[in-house]
């Protein structure tokens, strides 16, 4: 696997606009971007830079350009050895990219509101806004794709007088003809009080909460079972994880956002609601690597009594990271070719996706029909 | 879920022949498809009974009768009984279906070669050919399947003189007009030796090795890591089982015909052969009931390692039994639409298969087209 | 292994009070004492039936009287068939004890109090002492325990107006002259109100909340940990169970109860509390069967991150019965050794003992040094 | 914890002769006790650097001084990069102990015989001696104990005509006058050629085969099992592991060498020996990563049948080194303290001990015993 579409002098440059720029997972993927797009490191888990897209017209990993919001202030770089201090990256990593680190980290704007911040929505939609297009014309991009991939935040109260952040800055990448890419839980896009812009934007968008561990797993394992015509009378599960994402989900509203696209991958699956449910523990001690154990109590013939567990044991952000860097490239390609709205087939990176199958296997082959429809485009 | 083809006066009958049909499969098998056919219990497991097949003309459960060969003459009745005691049946379960069970047994004949047996190998055919003849004339059946449940037996020499016993009963299946189904790893119909018979025979047949628990999980999750471009370095697995199956596969060389099926799936679901055996260990405490362990080592984004580990606990029998029902129920009916040759339509079932795709999902779809298929025929 | 002291003509008869008397642990501990008593199972699990208790003189199982307070009102046998049916209790059991259960199911008080009960406390414990004490007299016994093995608590509120159950029943056995178990979190006799009482009855008593699965384990992985100088970082736990105890347990007050307790023996075996918590669920599909995973990260030498997992699986009642049936026979033999006060000595089979070693071979060596004393008294 | 004996000037010297110096323990125990001695790293994993051991005057981490004999030539801080890379050795370490490393590198000598090598036994224990004794003297060391840490040997033939490598070893340690400590199942002084010169020498000598991490956790679990009269039916286990232990252990005559200890492990602490194999596989992928899952099938009270997994994922030579370090330090005191003969005391720290209890908490016991009779002798 190469870098399908090198890019050249006349290739245009696409932005990726992080909404959580100093994340561990937007951290993750501008060092891995810039390892891959140099050799440096093999494409694993970036699934865009496999055989099957080579015709679909990505925009090369050497053409994203990469900036964003944060409310944090640490440098990327020194976020970065954090994260090759934890393993996530490779110890040698931080050193080889430190250009393409601090290109970025010049990029990133801060980000809002911290409490107390005097600004009502329309002010700070408008600011974030600003901040877009001014990555956009300085920059010199053909387009921009807006990421969320800060921290989860609790489902909104209907009846709030105001919009969560991650609404404002969904809003935000609308108004600067941005797409948009939720891979959290949070509202974004979805916030009812979005609804009829986006759909007059005629920007492409997708979300939400990326399938990166224990629930791709369960997208992979639960059609067994229902082809099996096996009774699956329980799923339980649980998640130990540390860092941010681990203290964040330790917030049962938050914990509960998250667990509505676990529910509704065993829901579309399996055809029923097995018993059990899905604990979340925060441990700070594992840092960014995360464990899930489910254990799934099964009827066979005769209504014998069966069990399978299974223990997934691995990083959050080199599991999200990817799928951000190949959403990023497919996004900005379809709004390239003037597809807007929803984005379906997409549904083999989201918990909880616009429509589409739910097996995992469907969901990849539609992303493959995607991709083909995609290289015939234009 | 019902019995679609309730039998009725006029509704052929269909035999089902059993190598080995006093094992732990065959008794399961019969006393099950008693017991669902009565709505005793539900059809848990038995995937010919679900609305996706309601069209395929499949004989009814009610419709199947249960006959074959074994070495052993313990009676269906004892067996069904220590099948209950170990939990593989319900404990009510062998005296409710009591009659059915005599009925079948009644029907079994010695099978062979037992050692010392004077008898060569074309007087075993012809002897085993008669009993099948017999059988189909006596219960005045449409037509019957052979089905191999017997234990599996050590790869054969190519040198040998004779041939296995499970080729034996094959061939004893082509002379007599019957389908051919092979749940075992052993040769049966594949022996080179009867090669040509079977392609003359025009009857269909389908095999081999049941992919009922491990090899199940593999044909499920091994797509997931090519389709997420996840590097599996290593895929372990260790089996403990009991019962018959554990004795015979502490033999080594029956266990390496049994692991050929299982490398085949991962090799070809991943498109590399990973590092890593499977281990069978035969626990004679665990009676009928199996554990498998899979531990899969994969590199994810920028080489991060990550661990994925299972534990099937499953019954053996109560895997295999409502599978063989499906296959005994498919290949009777595709021998009555004519059709003939190897099934590959049928690797949904088999870790080893003949021909068709290797991902479960994709046999899933090819399974159904198949049952489309045996509807519009004729 | 015996029973030591089979009893005879003259051995006095010793009572076995169970509030909740007809749920599965006391149902297990009738049907099993019956069945060991009369050679039909083997004395798995009871402990006080090995060798190293043979000199201290406890009283036969065939000597136990059983009795009870419950508010529910199906009968014994019925719920031993219940369980049974799950594969608790052999499947002939119920039957070939059907005399002792109804025995014991003749001698089954109502308990209370129900919701709009107008009894007082005073009252109540009046009612369960005259029950207590008609129990004695009736059946001539030489004495009697109370066992609590109920459905676990909330934790109380210390200004709570009225006594739990729990501790009415520890009164009502204290003014009735009989030694006291507590194999469940709740209150009981270490109610507030209750201390003076219980110091000034010279009765015997023990508890709290029996060790049955994941806190035995832990009480005898954790030494481990320290004995190697290894820094346990993090210990996380789930658990599923259904029956009874997983609904009562579903409750956020109860499990905070029992959770008291785990934590306890993580921290006084490790010297320090660890991150993490333990998790319990409500899965009714298991019935009396729990699961739970441990996960365990340590460091080592150096810093380098390890882990242990645990997954037990086990049956609640069948853990359980067989340590009340020891406990109540160390128990009344204490009390006829004029042994009174709490007694640590029985920390072996208690998550939250009356002092006493926290690690589980220095528990079991303080059991056997006070059977060696009882061998020894009078 | 800190160095308790920090060294001083008139400190003695104690040296420290690896059998396979530059193996990944070798060199994590050489790095290790520099990064600990300096204060680097905190004393994880040494218990001898506890408070328990604070009265027994162990020989100074400071004061210990490191060299042996190893077939390959690589440098140490090679080796300690390669395992820095691995995750085995904290990144900074191998850079912040170059000089140790390099001082024990310059006093590593070739061992023996590679196939084809001309010279004889005795040629080859007085060459090792002949190292031994230079490696004392050109340190002006008090004394010095030899640790087989090389790869496990196969069981050797009882009629060969020669040594194996590792008494080889084993008798140059006797001649020169060192302690000695066998870290591996090979035979070592436990040659029964060998005997009679032990018994003759006055040493102080231990082994065999470090208990690291399966045979750890059977040894703490065993007991529980024992304890609560639980009826252990069959316990089996597969370990995972790469690095040069995995190839070695591939060898299934090496295998059974180290298979003989873990089962005296259950043999002697469950009374009984379960059912159930341990299978070793060789996975390269995982490097010096072990995984080893353990199945124990258990009956409880009336039969029930219950489950305990576990699932270690260790780092072996983080295990192993601080364990060499530990025992090295003992066996140089007891040396000191004119203890001879072998050192049943240390079971603790062995799979395959020369007596001593069975139990991991009585062997703990015994080694707080034999520490404060260390700390009491002379």
């Amino acid at each position: 696997m190469t870098d399908h579409a090198a890019t050249s002098v006349s290739e245009p440059r696409t932005g990726v606009w992080f909404i959580g720029a100093r994340g561990s997972v937007a951290t993750t993927a501008v060092a891995g971007c810039a390892a891959v797009a140099a050799g440096l490191e093999p494409p694993t888990g970036l699934l865009t830079q496999a055989p099957e897209f080579a015709a679909a017209e990505l925009p090369a990993l050497s053409s994203l350009v990469f900036g964003g919001h944060d409310l944090d202030g640490s440098p990327l770089f020194k976020r970065a050895e954090e994260l090759a201090e934890q393993g996530v990256l490779p110890h040698r990593l931080p050193a080889a990219v430190a250009g393409e680190l601090a290109a970025a980290d010049a990029r990133i704007r801060p980000g809002g509101p911290l409490p107390g911040d005097p600004r009502g929505d329309e002010e700070l939609i408008e600011a974030f806004r600003a901040d877009l297009a001014d990555f956009v014309r300085t920059e010199r991009l053909a387009r921009a794709v807006v990421v969320n991939v800060a921290s989860t935040e609790p489902v909104p109260d209907p009846d709030a007088p105001r919009l969560p952040a991650s609404s404002l800055y969904a809003a935000a990448a609308l108004r600067a003809g941005c797409g948009y890419l939720n891979f959290t839980p949070s509202a974004g896009l979805h916030h009812p009080a979005l609804r009829a812009d986006a759909e007059r934007s005629g920007l492409p968008h997708a979300g939400r909460d990326g399938k990166t561990g224990q629930t791709l797993l369960r997208a992979a394992l639960a059609p067994m079972f229902r082809q099996r015509a096996l009774d699956v009378r329980a799923w339980s599960g649980a998640n130990l994880l540390g860092g941010g994402d681990g203290a964040a989900l330790a917030d049962p509203a938050a914990a509960a956002a998250k667990n509505t696209g676990k529910a509704r991958v065993l829901r579309e699956n399996l055809g029923t609601v097995p018993q059990g449910q899905v604990r979340i523990d925060d441990v700070p001690a594992l840092g960014d690597w995360k464990t899930a154990w489910d254990h799934i109590a099964f009827d066979g013939f005769l209504g014998t009594r069966m069990v399978l567990q299974t223990i997934w044991q691995g990083c959050d952000s080199a599991l999200a990271a990817p799928l951000v860097l190949d959403l990023a490239r497919l996004v900005a390609r379809a709004h390239q070719a003037g597809i807007s709205g929803p984005l379906p087939q997409l549904g083999f990176y989201f918990k909880d996706p616009d429509g589409g199958p739910a097996a995992l296997a469907e969901q990849y082959a539609a992303l493959l029909d995607f991709a083909a429809a995609l290289g015939a485009a234009r």
